[in-house]
């Protein structure tokens, strides 16, 4: 049985949501959740019929967002060093947290280890389009000052996550850059261009707005460039919201209209909203290790265990360890 | 009377949505247009009576879109050549171009002349927040690989836009970042922090969100990263917006719905649509050049004009010379 280790105490609103959340999951999938944290804050949310469904691991430091993602490695005792620890001694298979972005990621590095062939790992988040296919845009934050080389390793091991886990056969893969010609882009990503020139499904630049319009499978840049954008978006679909409630307030013949739009707006949250994918995953380590927002509620770390659950089923490490051979037999 | 040379034949849509912005504008502000394009064409759109408050420069070559920027020094007798000599040789105050942006803006570059101390003009886009105040989000994409100190000059140029033209007192300054503590960023933006560190206004790093929640007034960044930004931005709104409509064309009760809500519609658009603001200014050269999308509607093309006039108006190009000179003084 698939075993996942969850840091149970790491995000913004404490184990509640966490607890919660994994209960949902075990509902409908058969596996092993770890849950690391504060064992009497655990038992305290878990009903008595889900206490033999799961694993609790004594931890009790908890790295919050305000302190050093620099400090994880030397907090041994804490909730994030433990589950990745689990992983690290074969006791799970991976990991969701919802803690510390920059502590997960230095630890599921330093701790896991780089796949051969990944000089960084990379974080892969979905993005929605009109069409419902999920496109994905990696390195999202894992990594500043990318080199052309990282770029290129992105876009591959993009293409194995597309290919086993969202089931897109040849996946197509396009640098984010400012214009679709191969003039465009800047100089990292002009020499990213020509090391995946010939590689399979790579179709050339794709711009800002192809990441919602479905054009493209994979989207690959370096990761100041990707957070900015993912922060965007979501400030972006955020605003309109707040404007749209806005507006609605104001007028008695507009909250019926959205009375009648109610199962309108409810296609559109489902569609875009961060917690029916959950959570990113850091891609290119030895292991499995979901990063999800602090923010999550329970339906995020559901779908975050999910994601997990298949990461690990697909064996798509192995795969991108075969594919990056690949890339750099062409690259001699 | 202030006078504006107009790229009449550059947009996507040729002159019509051109001519017919100028007449809206006409009707509306005292200016001088100058139409710079096809007489025939240009007089066949234009009724009699506005025949006397425009004059028309000929010029038959059109820069298309697919044509190459570097070419456009060599096209003397191009739309948007034409346009730019007339702000050169002083026949003119501004330009409003939807023609090809890479073409108007080496244009300007090149013929007008950079401004004392810019090492790089920078495109200026204003960007919707909830409030409606407009944020300025610069460059957007006139450069790219901009250099630490160039990313200081945009954060300087547009201060000084946010206090002229959108009447802000004491403009807040960020720079574009992956997190808002002074350790996050990339290289370059680290850099262009510790330039900017004690001008007036800087108030460090903001995150991609906060471009749209109207946290910050001018948000400085590379010009492949400001373009990515953009492009991402609109890419999200377009979607969200075919995503309603999809939905609603398939429930009858959710037609009922939005046309009760037509009203919100309206006012959302008017806060996000491009049209409202109509084009962006390239900041930092001897002159003013309003770079508009090719796309443009009349709409688009009559605000773009409102804001060529404003800008000269203002004398915003003279503040930028007094302010780059305190940045560079401060520097030493």
């Amino acid at each position: 049985m698939v075993k996942i280790a969850i840091d149970a105490m790491g995000g913004d609103f404490g184990p509640e949501p966490i607890v919660k959340g994994c209960i949902q999951a075990l509902k409908k999938k058969l596996f092993m959740p770890i849950l690391v944290g504060n064992k009497d804050e655990i038992l305290a949310l878990l009903p008595k019929r889900y206490r033999a469904k799961i694993l609790i691991v004594e931890a009790d430091d908890v790295i919050s967002m305000s302190d050093a993602a620099t400090d994880a490695v030397k907090r041994k005792e804490s909730t994030i060093y433990k589950a990745i620890e689990l992983v690290k001694n074969g006791e799970a298979h991976g990991v969701v947290s919802a803690g510390h972005s920059g502590a997960t990621m230095t630890l599921a590095t330093l701790r896991l280890g780089r796949l051969k062939g990944v000089s960084r790992p990379a974080l892969a988040t979905l993005m929605p389009t009109r069409s419902g296919r999920r496109s994905i845009l990696l390195d999202a934050g894992a990594n500043v000052d990318s080199k052309a080389v990282h770029i290129a390793e992105f876009a591959v091991m993009g293409g194995c996550y597309a290919e086993d886990l969202l089931k897109i056969q040849n996946p197509s893969i396009g640098i984010l850059a400012n214009g679709e010609e191969a003039s465009k882009g800047n100089e990292i990503t002009k020499e990213a261009f020509k090391i995946l020139s010939g590689y399979p499904g790579f179709k050339g630049n794709v711009e800002g707005s192809d990441i919602f319009n479905g054009s493209c499978d994979v989207i690959t840049c370096d990761g100041f460039v990707g957070n900015l954008v993912l922060k965007a978006s979501e400030g972006v679909a955020s605003t309109i919201s707040l404007l749209i409630k806005d507006y609605i307030r104001k007028s008695p013949i507009a909250i019926t209209g959205a009375l009648l739009m109610r199962k309108v707006f409810k296609l559109l949250k489902k569609q875009i909203d961060y917690a029916e994918i959950g959570g990113a995953p850091l891609i290119g380590i030895k292991g499995c290790v979901i990063v999800s927002h602090g923010k999550s509620n329970s339906k995020a770390i559901e779908n975050a265990i999910y994601q997990a659950i298949n990461y690990v089923d697909t064996g798509v490490n192995e795969h991108i360890v075969t594919r990056l051979e690949e890339l750099k037999s062409k690259e001699v």
